[in-house]
């Protein structure tokens, strides 16, 4: 097929995540014919530098000759056998090593598909152990401008009111605490937290948070400092939490994991987006072997947790997440982040004398800013968007935030062709 | 790594889907190193046949060359890009075979990665509509012994009370009709649904069911005709109708989809498990342009259906798709399977000199019957799980149900093996 066949054919057939189709009037979908390494290629052969890891999964590239290698092997030996009975090696070594590289109390692994099915998954568990333990507690708290996923029960426990409003009738009870919206006010946000907790705290099955970033949120960064201390403040009232590292994981804050800069455990850990690389859906929600241990109990006391999604532990997703946590072990790839990071930095900086451009902010390899002072109802991210594509960047801005969370094999050329188009972009757009 | 190491790294690791961890202290996991056709192969070479199809999701036998070679291309060109305002040719091929494959009024495809989350995004997008048309319809209408996923959207239209009664505070608002148990009580399930509708029609949005064959409630067959009538009540009082074909559709019921047999079309039709043979998860619901053009609006009208999962429409599980609908279209499955079914019948009916076997049932390739007059608490499905493993078949019962749903490239020899097996068996076990 050629571009226009495809482009046809996709507005004939598909509607597609997240999106209003009728912007596709105006601006084309892009078809993609191949990728390798940070760049996807379309059907005339224009390059685009992947700037948001499609959809921050990929880590390593596109077409990554590792992961593909160990893929294939994969492909001829098993590609998946149902899990509940049965087990295979991949599951096992994958579980065995997120076990060795998470802390004591994230001893055990439950599987499932994707991001919003793990959040699902522990609030459904989180809720069920204090049911075990004779406790009634029907809410679940969560933070201001908090996004967990969009299936039922993650929908609840997000804040962002773009995705959740029209639902609302149809969503669980949800207590929000607000989000530290910078260093200055984490007190005042640890107080209101307390005043929740005093008034809710014993209704309050789990707390659930992003640690660090709120990703959907606009790349919210806030302080680690709120979140050690709301974790502490939780656990000691015996509530639970859950720590939602689907975006975050993987090395995205500068740690292998975000809990590692906030000096606690979750009692919670979901994991997907870059578990595979980017090569397809898994998830995983870690906890103890106490929580565990509750739903162990002979069968007819009815106390095991029915929950199963068909492909939980497939092995193919397997066989990638195994093959990325190669690379991170073979690479060094968090302390070559740490370089990588300090030169998309600089780079960025030069961004700052557009006038536009503020709330420049960081953590690790997420970099973000806002384009300010525009009328309310203009898209100028729309139209970074565009001209991005105009030029081989894909950005895909969050309203008017402009982040830039590449895979992390990308190059300082490639940062700096990013940037300094991006400059280029900006310094055209007018208020 | 050998069994025992497996085994004993599982244990500690894994927790297992829908499964309680205690019965493995009795029944150790079955660790599986390959697969090929209907067999799956443990550390020590032992061949099990998949009789179970891995959960319902394997049609076309473990690494099938032909998905294998399909993949692996497909591995060497894009394993994935965010199909947000990008495409790529998989999808729009997939797209467009699939509403190819079903009538007028299945007209686009909106994707996810398992089956609740379809269900979860049918339920969110059929109230969406009602919305859109100015109508608050809270309620969500399904069928006894149903059961549709594990997140907390699709367990609440889910009525099967094993997985349900734990989490009911936290569910939402459900209306449940009776299923015909057989022929002769269709005439009351349509006048119970008629009473339901009379009463609460006006606050539903959707009737959801798995039309012919309750899956997970017991194999569970049930009138087409009583589906069409259903359908017919619900659509003329302007509730939408979800067809959940994830376990039933891709050729289980006889036809390609069970709609097919019940000559109506529903307003959603969810799919998963067989769409990529057993391969990988990805799901997808189809809908109406109808239903796609009320949410076409500008941008600020915000109408846009805002559900997504990171890896939707991924490249890597589209061209396990797209292989799976080669093999339909190339191999005359559909027809191929009625004789199939025809010698799994005469096979399986060899079983009813068993006194304790009943209600011997079939519709296309499902197969099941019940082990009846045991003690309440005796898990006799158990035993035959047990026993058919040192046998080298794989069938995993629900409670006392014993089915088999074997990949379509099962041979009569294997079927003989299986039934075979079986008696012998079931004549072993005593009351």
């Amino acid at each position: 097929m050629n571009t226009k066949q495809i482009i046809d054919l996709d507005m004939k057939s598909i509607w597609h995540p997240c999106t209003q189709m009728k912007d596709h009037e105006k601006l084309p979908i892009v078809p993609i014919k191949s990728g390798k390494g940070v760049y996807l290629y379309d059907f005339e052969n224009r390059a685009y530098i992947d700037c948001v890891s499609s959809w921050w999964v990929n880590l390593f590239g596109h077409s990554n000759d590792y992961i593909n290698s160990k893929l294939k092997e994969q492909i001829d030996t098993l590609e998946h056998v149902i899990l509940a009975g049965f087990t295979h090696e991949g599951i096992v070594k994958l579980s065995d090593r997120l076990i060795n590289l998470t802390p004591k109390g994230l001893d055990k692994c439950f599987y499932a598909d994707n991001g919003s099915s793990a959040v699902e998954v522990a609030l459904k568990m989180s809720y069920h152990v204090h049911l075990l333990d004779g406790k009634k507690r029907f809410k679940f708290l969560s933070l201001s401008n908090s996004y967990h996923g969009e299936t039922i029960g993650a929908l609840s426990v997000g804040a962002v009111e773009l995705y959740k409003k029209t639902y609302s009738p149809i969503l669980i009870e949800c207590v929000v605490a607000p989000v530290p919206q910078n260093d200055g006010d984490v007190e005042f946000a640890l107080k209101e937290l307390e005043k929740i907790l005093d008034k809710e705290g014993e209704n309050i099955s789990a707390f659930i948070l992003e640690p660090l970033i709120q990703c959907a949120g606009n790349m919210h960064i806030y302080s680690n400092f709120y979140v050690k201390k709301a974790v502490q403040m939780c656990q000691e009232r015996g509530i639970y939490v859950i720590f939602d590292e689907i975006a975050v994981g993987f090395g995205r804050t500068g740690t292998l994991f975000a809990y590692e800069q906030c000096e606690v455990v979750p009692d919670f850990l979901c994991l997907s987006k870059g578990i595979t690389a980017g090569y397809m859906p898994l998830s995983v929600v870690m906890m103890s072997d106490d929580i565990y241990q509750k739903f162990y109990a002979p069968y007819e006391h009815q106390k095991a947790f029915l929950h199963s999604h068909s492909y939980t532990g497939n092995a193919l997703a397997c066989a990638c997440a195994n093959a990325t946590l190669d690379i991170f072990e073979n690479e060094n790839v968090i302390d070559k982040n740490k370089e990588l990071s300090k030169f998309i930095i600089a780079t960025m900086n030069n961004l700052s004398e557009i006038d536009f451009v503020a709330n420049m902010r960081y953590k690790g390899m997420v970099f973000a800013f806002d384009l300010v002072g525009f009328a309310p109802n203009r898209r100028v991210g729309l139209e970074v968007f565009e001209a991005g594509l105009r030029v081989g960047i894909l950005l895909r801005p969050l309203g008017n935030t402009i982040y830039f969370m590449p895979p992390y094999v990308i190059t300082h050329d490639q940062i700096k062709y990013v940037f300094d188009s991006l400059k280029t972009i900006l310094k055209q757009i007018k208020y």
